[in-house]
Parts: C-alpha cells; sequence; structure tokens
C-alpha cells in the first residue's frame, strides 16, 4: 500500500446543485462542503441545475453532491466523506471508529426525524425556486416517489410546523450543554444539521424555527465556520 | 496530581432498585451496572425498595443509582461514569472528548423519544410490582409529577405503542449497519438503550416490540454482553 498523500494534486471538483438565483440547495451539498472546510482541501465548485447532474461524469451518478479529484469521481455525501478520510486523513473528520459509528445514528435520526419534515415543509418552494427548465423534472420526479402533488404534499405545513419543532428537541437539549453537536468543537454531526437548515433558508418561505428558538446561537456559531461559508444563507430567513 | 490508580482497593458498591420480587428494574442503575461491567471493575451489589433510598449514604440522595467507592460516595447515572473515567481511565466508556459528546446527544434522544414513552406503557406495572412497602410512595410521588392518577396516565398506552415503535426507527436503521450503536463493538449508547429495555423487561406486562422487530439481534447480543449480566430480564417479556 502507498501512503496516503495530505493534499490533493489540484482543488477538489465539487458539483452542487443551484437553484435559478444561483443559491446553493442541497443539504447533502452542504455536508460536503463543510467536510471539506474541515479538513481545508482546496475545492472548485461547479453549479448545475436538477436536468444536469447526468451530464456530468458520463452520467454515472444521479443525485449530488459528487466529486472529481484528479482522475477519482465519487458520488454520494458517505462515500465521499469515507473517500476523503481515507485519501486525506490529516484533520480528520472522525478521530475513532465510534465517532464514526455516532454520525451514523445522527444522520439516521436526523434524516428521519427532522430532514424529511423539512421536505414536507419547503417541496413546493423548491419547485418553484427551481431553474425554469429543471421544474417539470423536480415535479415529475418528487410526485411519483410521493404519490401525490406537490401542492397536496405540502398543503399541511403549517398546521405540521410544531411536530417539526418539538422533533429538535433532543438538539435543544445537547446545545444548551455544548456549544456544538460535536462538544466544544464541531464535528460531522454539526454539518449534517447545518446544511439542512442552510437548504431550508435558501428557499423555504415559511420560518421553521420561532423567533425565540434556543437554536440560534448554534446556528450563527455553525454559519461562521471557515470563513462564513453558511452565512450568505441568511439566519434569517430561517426564524419567525 | 497523583497518578489514577487502576483498581480499587475493594469492590464499589452498587445501590440497586429492586421489585417485590428482587428483580433490579432502573434503567439508569443497569447503565452504571453495564459501565462498571465493560471497565471491568468489581461491584457489590445493594437492593434497596424505593423508600429506603433516603437511608443510605446519610439521605445525600434521592434516586438510584448511587456508588460508593471506599469513602466516596457519588449519585446520578452521569455524574457516576464520569467519576469511574476520572478515577479508572483504563478501560475507558469514551475514547473521546467527541465520542463522550455524542453519547451525551443520543441519552438526550433516548430519553425524550423512547424512555419517556416506555413509562407511559410500564408506569402502573411498576407500582403493582413494587415491593409492598414501597407502592403508596411511589405512587404519590409520581402522581404528583404526572398530575392524574398513574391509571389514567396508562389508560391509551395500547393505542399509543406504534408511536413508541415508531420512534425506535433510527436505532433499526443504524443496526441495520453495525452490530451495536457503538458500531463493531458496544458503548455508552449501547447501554443507556439496553438498560432501558431491561428495565421494561422486568416489569412490562404488554410486549413493547412486534415478535418480528428488527431490533432483536442487537438485544440478543446485548443481553449476552459480560457473562449475560442482562440475560435473566428474559428478552421474551419484550417482544409480542
Amino acid at each position: 500500500m502507498t501512503q496516503a498523500s495530505q493534499a490533493p494534486k489540484s482543488a477538489i471538483k465539487l458539483y452542487q446543485l443551484v437553484l435559478a438565483n444561483a443559491r446553493s440547495m442541497s443539504p447533502f451539498v452542504w455536508r460536503v462542503n463543510y467536510a471539506l472546510a474541515h479538513k481545508s482541501l482546496p475545492v472548485e465548485t461547479v453549479s448545475l441545475g436538477f436536468t444536469e447532474i447526468a451530464s456530468v461524469c458520463g452520467g454515472r451518478f444521479k443525485t449530488v453532491p459528487i466529486i472529481e479529484d484528479g482522475a477519482t469521481a465519487v458520488g454520494d455525501s458517505w462515500d465521499i466523506v469515507d473517500y476523503l478520510e481515507r485519501t486525506y486523513p490529516s484533520r480528520p473528520l472522525f478521530a475513532t471508529p465510534g465517532e464514526y459509528a455516532s454520525a451514523r445514528f445522527f444522520d439516521a435520526w436526523f434524516t428521519t426525524e427532522v430532514l424529511r419534515r423539512m421536505f414536507g415543509t419547503c417541496a413546493l418552494n423548491i419547485h418553484d425556486s427551481a431553474r425554469p427548465e429543471d421544474r417539470a423534472y423536480f415535479r415529475s420526479s418528487r410526485e411519483a416517489r410521493l404519490k401525490t402533488t406537490l401542492e397536496a404534499f405540502v398543503a399541511e405545513r403549517q398546521a405540521r410546523l410544531p411536530q417539526l419543532r418539538e422533533a429538535l428537541s433532543p438538539l435543544r437539549q445537547h446545545l444548551a450543554r455544548y456549544p456544538f453537536i460535536g462538544g466544544e468543537a464541531p464535528n460531522y454531526a454539526d454539518y449534517i444539521a447545518l446544511g439542512a437548515f442552510l437548504w431550508v433558508a435558501s428557499v423555504c418561505d415559511v420560518p421553521l424555527l420561532a423567533a425565540d428558538d434556543s437554536l440560534a446561537p448554534w446556528l450563527d456559531r455553525g454559519f461562521d465556520l471557515y470563513g462564513g461559508i453558511g452565512r450568505d444563507a441568511r439566519m434569517k430567513a430561517l426564524m419567525g
């Protein structure tokens, strides 16, 4: 085995999904973006609309994020993170196998209890904010999966908002004790959650959190990380 | 600072709560029991009924677990675990601060989404299984907190069972990937969850999980740990 190198030969290309206003809008791209920043790896972002994903890397990937690192292309956010940890082991995202397993559990919890409800709040907003040429594809692919129209899917979203806010309760308890989900320093669980809030902030026209939500200081700290890469997504859009 | 010693001078005394049938029934005692076993520390268990807790350690503690290690008495399961890690650092429960923080998050999630619902299922069973002399105290202290009778509190428990089973969904997803919550090896998150299932198994007359619940292999592995200290709590009691 050759020793893993500590820096890529040139910037890692990160394909991201954009809306009509060029704002980045995938929670999974955001977490990879944070992972690259955590590891201080150079990145070059390439913007795609929904219908352009199949046009890169020979159509191998159906979703973003995708990275290209020299001749290597990797899709799926966990596969990308695994690749980055293996190839560039310095500034690890996971110091131990136990930390890795706990981030996997966090992702299972967050996806089931929070991310799914976020999508139920802003699915139609995503459609309406997508590039005009992407809207028909977004609608037909999502409606086939949801087995209903986007309009019907989000119809009760105001009434369901308390469930979403309630689902964040374990996070509030934890962040009453620590500045970050990872403890004194942010870890990949922070990036998973911050990326999802950035996604919502980029499209949603309903304030996801109450104006006095105790998650606000953590969101502020998180959006400030790494030179404020999350800052442009306007915290204001999240809070009632 | 003196170097922490690696073994106690004599067995650590662990006060546990017991029912009329002498079965141990506190999820918080169980997690400490597992923590002591994980660290291979010698333990001597002392059984108490609810109304006897005030009679030990000069009445300093209102709840179990309590440990006595020589002249040092510690209550509260997290304080105990912190004490054990500090005093007996070998075989750590948490290899890194990140692992510790993630166990704290797991506890916040599990307590909010699962443990609370478990209590809503078996609160009256606990009363009925307690030592006769403990029942009036258990009823009055819990009813004051719940602001209703134990009977009213559990009246809808069958109808609420699907919510409890659904709340375990992130755990099922995680354990489809790993043998333990901690990954390849059990960690304190496993002990938190196993201890709660053992508590339920010791009292509950409703099967908490469906007979084909995919959590079963993990429960089996967990109850087998450390010479099967959890084994006597009868897995059968949990499964429909």
